[in-house]
């Protein structure tokens, strides 16, 4: 489009290949940046999630563009105009958060999945080193199709889910912790060394990748109606 | 049982809780070990998966055990016994292979797969470097619901794919390579750090791993008739 | 020459050995160093490029001196002085920049080649996950003598580049990314890792020295007129 | 004494000093070295207890020098002269290992607290990834002063007892796993980043290590009769 | 309970399993929830240490809940409430810190461990290149049943004394130093690495934790009366 | 072809698309596998580079195999058929090594470079710890167009020739070394982290990989007559 | 002393035993805990030296006692009271520095051997990529009995001299540069690998301890008069 | 020299320039390419010294050539020829070993003084675990201008001696010890970040390294008479 912003670019055919379409990582961009790409997709009718928008960018963000994102501060994720519908009533996906501080990179899952239409359930706090608070929430968690386990440190939420539940596990390693934490590496590498068969994982603190797998996996199974 | 060899666990409940039973890791173990694994398994009727079984084990195990095993030397899988009914009659799964030498960490994924009734496409020397080459076999794959994508180096494999298929994509780094390539390592954080949304990834040359992920993904979302 | 400030040594050596001249890397640099830096090439009439000058302290250099540099704010330089005249007409060098994040890095490359008087073509937003993107524009890439492949994260542009262009492909990674991408680390040995033969790479970032190296390779063989 | 092998030093005073008599770490010793050793200990009516003792090294031994040895091929330890008197009736420490590779690192630990007359509770393939066979053991495990917690790959174990058992935790990595588990690397990390209160760890298959830190504990709160 | 705060949940139950109540790790935590968990705490009158409370934190409570903490600048402990009756008249742990820089951690753990009943004796300032200071006070650390060795850079403290002293020793290492030192990587991986036998250890900076691993060996071998 | 060996795929189409025709990396293949790549490479007529062809594999091809290849022992390089005729007369590259221990990836470069036809200047034994024999051959090197500097361990070579010759330079670090080398991970570095403008850098070992860029180099710009 | 101030010790013992008194590494230190030393330092009549004193903390000291402190900003060093009596007429040791970013860390070796009495000469901008800057100093170099090397990046620098000059090279690695320069790690690996024979290194950026081991060996071999 | 062989190059200007002979570390090197060395030194009439002989090389040498070496295998070090005479009558440095498995190492270092003609003082066994062994041989280590220090694992021993000797510490980190010992790194890095004032480093088993550089300081301050 000739006249259109040519720095801006929005990837319009992602959807149509891959049934994902843009989002945008607002980490480490410029508000000018953010505003134009909000420009361009209100001036185009087009939705947005925004992913890692801090609450200092969303502060700073024009009135009339803060006023149309529906904003979470905890995950710092916006949905510029109105999300997908859902595609079914009852959930298929649970995020398990080992503790209080993989919340906020569980709730970036959750509301990943829910600008794609999928409703989720999220349970927090059932870390192994209270295994009786995760026991009580079994039966929750084996009915889902796809697990979301968020835990850092030394992440052995995912293994123990891995033998306990039959759907498909995706761990998701956070940078909490300190020292031999390192970062969430060591979570990282905990969960890929799990002994539970068939743990997947993604990056650290990725919640959007983790809840875009789920999707990916949901849908490829049974294409929402 | 009482008079069994109580060095020998088996664990039957695996089964019931998350619909994959035991598999039998060869690596390091002693002949002493296979030989009464397998003869535990035998006098209990139980079928078994064998993984990292080395052409020298096999080729050690006495002639009986040998004779009920279907063996493949390309991956080091064996069966005892018979591997479980197809549970469909076309594949969902596609084991995608970078390169030749990608190829027996692939074969692991397509046996373990097969062993568990599933049927799968293998696809192999689809490298990068050589794009016209998966290009080809895009329409094969796209059709997918699942596709392990196993590559070693700069394992740029499941981010191309990523980026064309609409299906739930595991990753398999290799350690195939030299140097910087750090014994899968490399490939390992290039698949994790990937710019397509949601991929994930297994452990380094988990072929076993990979394929029981999408089993968890097929199964939760359409139990098998 | 006796009565010059004797803490400012410039290089004037360095273009008649190597044909490069003396840059100036000026992150870390105090306002007080870069001024008697700017000063010293001023008052002897030599032309200077600036690297990694930030916004700052672009901003905070008196004004005389801010004058008469030409600054480019996305990729941190600034010519001193003019630059060299073109040595040809039509670009011999692209750019290839993966992402939006990797701009500044593709531009700090173009920066450097125009200031040594390369013609360029930048091209962005060609990442891998979106491929056709790539290959509309492969035409345009094939002629050149040179690519320069700017990649953060899992880097696969280079690989993909290095199979289907003849010409000198040097990689360049970036520290875009978060948690595996590991500050550009894994871009750094996912290029150096590449299953595409003769691909080569700079240190991560560094858009000036691909740039350099570019310029070593275009005037070794076809000294400019 | 004048006329000893000078080139041989046994530390006579550890024992007085910190309760401890001399071990010796067999692996990478000559034959030569370890039959020097024998016979200066042998000659001084010393016990010694000897640690990764290989299969190769014990049956290259002298007949005769072997014979005064009582050697456990599994760990690869040996005494040499009889171990110390029981110090107690029931056993204060519990050496539980996650998997059936591990016992090899947890027999070493449960064969250096028997030397030192310490007796043990050994429970084995109790990992987390089938969490009943741990909980089934729970009862056993919560009566002991001390635990010693052994598990390779991500090392879950010591985390989930952490949770459960008020006594002293002592992890230990093993080198179980490949790819991500680094030759215990990985292990060790998870168990000093465990969210459990208070878990100790020592070096990587280090069952010998623990055991010293167990009687340490034992010792210096209850001193044997 | 249904109206208390939903998004508070305090672990009541492990204080009854493993004999060490919730405490709370500070740091990361927002204002608002270390306010509405200090309110919940209070208002169901339980007592709570903080760790890793900074001064910043400190000084931005609210004046009445500022007023109920016992807090340690040095140490960024706190005690809501008050900590409990003491165990024991003379202290069986010390904590000895190698340098002035690695008082802070030494008095994390004597705070945690006063906190839980438990006198302590602190000795500071012992690091092994001034050897003197350490034999000066060896008398009064062989006493004690436990030892928390608190050291970073090179770490020898803990080795030093592990020759010397027939208790229980933990080391600490910590972030002291610099290049090398590795933000206390290295400290850590000497102390694992110690030639002296029995030596464990916590995580980089992890004072509360050695001190909670010195109360469950305390504990468990001598039950407070 | 219907009846060609469907388990080899050569990449005809390599050479037309980048000028390189393919080359077989004969390290990890099995003697089975290389039988059938040479024999389905001589059916077709084609020429073919192999690298990291072993003495004892080698060695073990059958005699009529053996006899149809031109090996050289020391880089373990093998041409099968006939090289490319010479591009030109006189050299344009050189091949510099630092030590005789650098010399076998130094072999494998000069040798990659004449089967493409590139004539070369090996140069060996010039390590900068003994700087006059590399100042007595710097008149030689600084000719070429192209510069493949090979070195290990602290690899200052590639940062010296950076500073004296104005062609490309491209560095080869190489696993030669122990401790602090680190298999040529401290080459790599140190390379990559040069101070001399414009250096280019391949994996560790990677002689072929320096020789395929100097043909990419040495081709874009003048191609050969 | 009964009324000094209790948490402040100075290690009075040292220079009686190495021949060294102690030095103040001020970064990290509190503004109060760096008064109470001066202080107790003054009141005594002991010189002190003072590393990694920044400028702010320089600034913010009470103008008492800075007016006693000779301030050295590019190294941060400060002497408070005399520094100690020149042991010879001209110098024995050099001090090079590589590039202009080393000068601090240079410096910073500089003052601490004046600190101790030892002239010094101190040469910059050296580094090898720009060869003859060093060649036409080296005959003052080779004069010294003990050359300080300080250099980031690649450190080429010690290896070079390490084969140019006969007395004792120390080199020393700096944080300069980025990314694969990985603050300082590169540098220091490249020294420890250098193939010059008999290259010593110290800590990252320790200009302070470089300074201390050329103290050691040249008092050790020729006491000052 | 017109007829000499062509491939072997011995550095005979190195000690003019910096006082040490040529060197040849023999690992890696073929049978042949040692045969070649010998036969050049000797036909020249040179000394030679040879590191890293392993027994297995000393045992295939012709029987001519192993009857002019002086092999010690502790060390692996040969004397081709007659060592230098010695320059002095009483050693001035000490090699200094903590446990057995680090003789080899220290031996090197020994070995290669007495072949520069210095006489040598070797101490084993006295690491600091068993703090006393070491207290006992002080007095003798204090009076040497140099102590090589060689120590694995946690590598206290030149951290302590740093406090108690005034003579220059050249630290010899050794591979000795599994896991977390990490082959010498973490050795290397404790030494590295030693809180002993002006301790040295050479690379990790580098006991031919550490003697060189005690030689360059021997030489140096007191010119052998």
């Amino acid at each position: 489009m000739a006249d259109a912003d040519p720095d801006i670019k929005l990837d319009l055919r992602r959807a149509s290949r891959i049934g994902l379409d843009e989002a945008i990582f607002c980490a480490g961009k410029s508000m000018d940046q953010l505003a134009r790409i909000l420009d361009r997709a209100a001036s185009e009718g087009l939705p947005l999630l925004l992913t890692r928008l801090s609450l200092t960018q969303h502060a700073t963000l024009g009135a009339g563009q803060r006023g149309r994102i529906d904003y979470d501060p905890l995950s710092g994720t916006g949905y510029l105009g109105d999300p997908h519908p859902l595609v079914r009533d009852r959930p298929s996906v649970a995020v398990v958060a080992a503790g209080t501080s993989d919340s906020a990179v569980g709730r970036e899952a959750a509301r990943t999945l829910r600008y794609y239409g999928e409703p989720v359930r999220e349970i927090t706090d059932v870390g192994v080193a209270g295994l009786w608070r995760l026991l009580e929430r079994l039966h929750d968690i084996r009915e889902m199709a796809v697990v979301i386990a968020v835990a850092g440190m030394d992440a052995a939420l995912p293994t123990v889910l891995g033998g306990l539940v039959p759907g498909l596990v995706i761990g998701v390693p956070t940078s909490v912790g300190y020292g031999a934490a390192r970062d969430g590496e060591t979570a990282l590498y905990a969960i890929l060394s799990s002994c539970a068969p068939g743990i997947t994982v993604v990056n650290i603190d990725n919640g959007y990748g983790a809840a875009c797998a789920a999707i990916r996996a949901l849908r490829a199974m049974a294409p929402s109606p």
